[in-house]
């Protein structure tokens, strides 16, 4: 294995996400209590979100729009300027949330930094990405970040040409099988899983996954075994 | 001059974008009517967006939420359901509006790509920004997208960093002496100016601009005359 650079994942890879879109779902949900139930809130939510994805992409912004989208159809357009209020609120709330940076990150980045370029291949929104960095002080570790507008394959062979190297010199660490293990594994790269307990339900795969390039750990710090 | 890589803004520079604002401005101001005139209305969605400009950045989807938080505002919270549809659908309009590039733009392109690497610097959202690449057809011309989260000094310098040149071999070319122009002027670049006729009041000064680096231009062809 002759790997010349290293990508991370941001979200829930190296540090905590998926759980405050969360938290925002259960206020969302709160919010609309009267209209429907618990689960069928956050279905038609979903089912927005998802509807709205190839126009929004990923991140927050299109997030608080689908909330409110969601919010207007639920309700029957009779929802309160309130409720609407709240939401960009808690939208608001969510982009400004402090960072909580993953055990054992900051250990495997400073050694790993010493013999590979680190990039941060990240989904989302190019400024909450660069806010996030540069509020969690993991900045001076990284050569630069690559803020994706997808994490499928062609996403990744566009990076790999980026980075002026073959795929077989390419490594990612992540959290999501979808997004960070098999496009990676299909175009020839490395792929590390680093599971987080919290996985949003677009994320989700079913099946396991068993490849030579592949390797599935507990814990970030894990990794740190296999460059000794 | 020895330039090694061109880059163009995009929006206003190689497609209409700001009369589409404009127009979406417009609608806006209609659904408000009843509360305030036009001139206070488009003060307040303007004051809304650059309170919020920190948090959402530049683009379309943060456009959307202002003007909603502005509809709740300027209605004291009696705006109906049907308005926050109507704002939520323009801006889902806009997202989705046919590309329509300026004159001379691929002529300008085709010439330049033969003896300079070429990139697109713009300001905004990834997905957006992509997205209007990909359906302007422009794509082959171009190296690669720069989306940066700001055009500040700062944001050129990491720009040029990345494109391992010195600041002397960039060249930028836009519509905003603001963004486009000063800043690279200010790092050691150069920097072109194709006015459009119509400038988001964030993106006007007041001044004039004279540097040994800088030439103003009335169309992008013109431009080319300096190449030959």
């Amino acid at each position: 294995m002759q790997i010349k650079v290293i990508a991370f994942d941001a979200d829930d890879t190296l540090w905590v996400n998926e759980p405050y879109f969360q938290e925002t779902e259960e206020k969302f949900c709160d919010l609309l209590a009267p209209y429907l139930s618990k689960h069928t809130l956050s279905q038609e939510l979903f089912k927005t979100e998802i509807g709205n994805l190839k126009l929004y992409g990923y991140g927050i912004k299109g997030y608080i729009l689908s909330m409110i989208e969601a919010a207007l159809q639920i309700s029957n357009h009779t929802i309160s300027n309130e409720v609407i209020a709240k939401i960009i609120q808690y939208g608001k709330e969510l982009l400004e949330h402090p960072i909580e940076l993953l055990d054992g990150v900051e250990q495997t980045l400073e050694t790993l930094q010493k013999n590979y370029k680190l990039v941060v291949a990240t989904k989302g929104d190019l400024l909450d990405q660069r806010r996030k960095l540069h509020n969690s002080g993991l900045g001076k570790y990284f050569h630069h970040i690559e803020v994706m507008s997808d994490k499928q394959e062609k996403d990744y062979t566009d990076l790999v040409k980026r980075l002026d190297i073959h795929p077989s010199e390419f490594l990612m660490i992540g959290n999501s099988l979808k997004s960070d293990v098999l496009p990676v594994l299909g175009i020839g790269g490395h792929a590390y899983h680093i599971p987080f307990h919290t996985t949003w339900a677009h994320e989700k795969i079913d099946h396991k996954v068993e490849h030579a390039n592949f390797r599935d750990f507990e814990k970030i710090t894990d990794v740190l075994a296999l460059f000794e």
